[in-house]
């Protein structure tokens, strides 16, 4: 049973939209992930996500419209709707979601990671 | 669906040890409280915790250890394993666990909560 210092683990890697476990609880997991650009669309089918954002803004965008994520703040995308993380610039991100979700949904993309390393 | 601000939040109540819950997904609730001063000893058996601390300094103690989390940083308390809060100061903590969680687990208290509002 070890803390976890997200400023320390931020500073372990740099590259963007490849999320690493940072904790894991009632077959949840907390993921960290740095974005920068404009991401996949995609939903997932089964798994709800909690997008919060630790430092940056994050436009999450909705078929119907885009919510503003700002520092400290967090939203849950539920499952089944579509949606698309777009990072002007760069954005540090903290997920809550199960462990069996798949970062690019149901999309199939270069930016699908099937195998996540842990942090 | 909408965004949540941790400090807009916080800034809604004033109790201490009463949870809030400001968000649910896929069956686990992300929960808002203030602590301050000694919480009771107790444990969850079918429910792990994450504890994340968004001010202040929160002591966690265990039977043969005690670890201090600070602004930025989380713990997960697995199932099963006695542990007390300390806030010697005003903590304000980000809760992470299954919807079924009681703040007191298996310890009956003045300070249980069974039924928590959404905030």
């Amino acid at each position: 049973m070890e803390k976890v210092n997200l400023n320390q683990k931020f500073g372990l890697f740099n590259e963007y939209w490849s999320p690493k476990i940072a904790g894991e609880l009632n077959g949840q997991q907390v993921k960290l992930a740095k974005l920068h650009g404009e991401f996949v669309w995609h939903k997932h089918d089964a798994e709800d996500e909690l997008f919060f954002v630790t430092k940056g803004t994050l436009k999450m965008e909705f078929r119907d419209k885009t919510i503003t994520i700002e520092e400290n703040e967090f939203l849950i995308v539920p499952r089944g709707v579509e949606h698309r993380p777009v990072a002007i610039e760069e954005v540090w991100l903290m997920l809550f979601e199960p462990a069996s979700t798949l970062n690019t949904g149901d999309t199939a993309s270069d930016l699908t990671k099937n195998e996540l390393d842990w942090i």
